[in-house]
């Protein structure tokens, strides 16, 4: 959350898609006011992360802040008086911001978060919708969002949630502190802190770590994970699934490199 | 779980309740017997939270024991030949013990709970219902009901399982255990341990933290945390009652302070 | 996983099972190969749980490796061009392997797993499904298989999400780390981490400490926590069944031995 330096020279902002052999970067692109996120930023990051999550090429996305302070701090209260003044505006606003919560969400894809700096309230929820999230010690957690007299949506709650569990959510809302990335690794906001200089190695390391897998292994462990999140029993063709896998190429390959000592190396077929 | 001194001058015990502005202040009240739990006591806590919890200027609640030595060592075990000698007794002492468990459970205000010392079998089941939990580095936790050959019913173990997950919760019960803060902060128990001399002024400051935001946002962070523990879908009213901030003056005080940089004054509108 | 020195001299493996007292021991029994898992050994861990299970006079189970070097690396690749080299193979062969992994689930008995050295894989998957698991400080951690092309079912990876939580278990298979007791602790999936010369005699103290609590509350505890990993509504008469404690010999034993301020001797009535 950043006040506007003017509301006259009002930048919605964007966001920008980079790509690198099975990596795509997808950054919140508007470092002058800390990536702070507005409406049409919301929508260009869920159609990014759509776009990308259709590719069949790509192993790893990572999302990160455009420069090193910030990850992001939230939505761009300069905005609020035209976009989320009231609750019909919030309505509106909300549909577009939890529309691209879904993207990311949903996607196939395994995404990295590289957190610089700052990363609180919208900022945090996007990065937890992320499958690991790397910063560094001097990063900065938080969702003080009860300082504007504004509520955290179910669907915004439910990834802290799962990252941190009932009591450590309600500590951050009710509170509403500001806390170091120590402290957010002990909620288990954050899979690993690195020193601040280290952050883009780490998270280029931890993505390439996952694109150094077989890739349709990748998807069917983020697909099996997120589906043991609803506890209705599995169909008999979802348990069936788990057995595709030793039908691919890659199956193959994995045990001809494992048996031979080497480095696999995964077509995806 | 303390052994009476003597049946004979048997001590039904109290609760008590204090206020000051919006905090309210909940002790178990039996300093003699380091605030062990009796049927009376459960009761007189329901009662209290119940009443606490309708009140519309409160902002916060504080649970801790009376005096410095005990949060509460568990149910007084002296009673259980009159009251909780069979299964039958055991019922009836079960309905109001679970009654008091659910009136914390439902209560729509945060709850602190200021541990000092013991902290232990019915002691913590009321200390897990609470939202945050201050503890002072000599606190001592545990549930070793199974040296008295006696059973954690599922109400009482649901909130174990939602602090310190299916894991720790058995191993708390299977070992039976006494267990120091330091261990109680890893396994998900407490929220955060303080110097023993500094356990009430840290409860104090976190619910003057708590009541400095918008009381109406706690109440629908409380409510909506709950609410996401079931896995049953969310009606369009429940999703759509996120946005009912938007047209509060807590939310038009909170914009305006932070624009303005000053700290919010929020009045529950 | 273990590349066999020779498939010609394959072996099998096997399971051991010792009893001393109220405690019995599990071993994978295949030290030269690491106890790596067959086939075979699943059948046999299976069948040994569930007669152990069912011996009313037994109070705690401790599954372990053979030797000190591992615990279990997995799976045996060498055994899977013969075993599991399609689909329709691997369906037979995790028939076998998911049915071990719900006789584990299913146990009424607590149970121990004594970690030394290796818990990879198939490994961490039976360690997972112990209710409480004593590695030492060199015991190593990991489930690589997307390194073979393949994929954790999600009869395997459920028991990790609920040890590990969401963000862990994901983590685990994406990067495919192996990692260390330590991080393997922070990450929940062990209980507690001990000198490796220590492994053995703590798995022990725990076995005991286990079984010296009254039985069937350790039964009662166990099944009421599994129990509530369901989020469908609790019976009546499952409530109910949290009272039936108070009409056994154990409680007055428990009842008598606390006023009198001795230990209590439980014998399961």
């Amino acid at each position: 959350m950043t006040a506007p330096r003017s509301t006259a020279t009002f930048d919605p902002g964007t966001v920008t898609v980079t790509r690198e052999g099975a990596i795509a970067t997808v950054a919140l692109d508007r470092p002058d006011k800390l990536n702070a996120l507005t409406r049409s930023m919301w929508r260009e990051l869920g159609a990014a992360v759509d776009a990308l999550g259709a590719a069949a090429d790509l192993r790893c996305i990572v999302v990160r802040g455009a420069g090193e302070r910030a990850f992001s701090p939230g939505n761009d209260i300069g905005e609020f008086e035209r976009e989320r003044s009231n609750s019909g505006q919030a309505r509106e606003y909300g549909a577009v911001m939890h529309a691209a919560l879904r993207s990311l969400d949903a996607c196939p894809l395994p995404i990295v978060a590289e957190i610089h700096g700052i990363c609180v309230g919208g900022g945090l929820e996007i990065a937890a919708l992320c499958d690991l999230r790397i910063c560094g010690e001097g990063s900065r957690f938080g969702a003080p969002i009860r300082n504007l007299g504004l509520v955290m949506a179910h669907a915004e709650m439910a990834p802290l949630l799962r990252l941190a569990g009932y009591a450590a959510t309600l500590e951050i809302l009710l509170e509403g502190r500001i806390f170091d990335a120590a402290e957010a690794l002990r909620k288990g906001l954050v899979t690993r802190v690195v020193a601040d200089a280290d952050v883009a190695a780490e998270a280029l390391a931890t993505a390439q770590r996952i694109a150094g897998g077989a890739p349709w292994v990748a998807r069917w462990h983020k697909k099996f994970a997120r589906r043991l999140r609803d506890a209705t029993p599995l169909t008999d063709d979802e348990i069936d699934e788990a057995f595709d896998c030793f039908d691919t190429a890659d199956f193959r390959e994995g045990c001809a490199a494992f048996l031979a000592r080497r480095v696999p190396r995964f077509d995806g077929r």
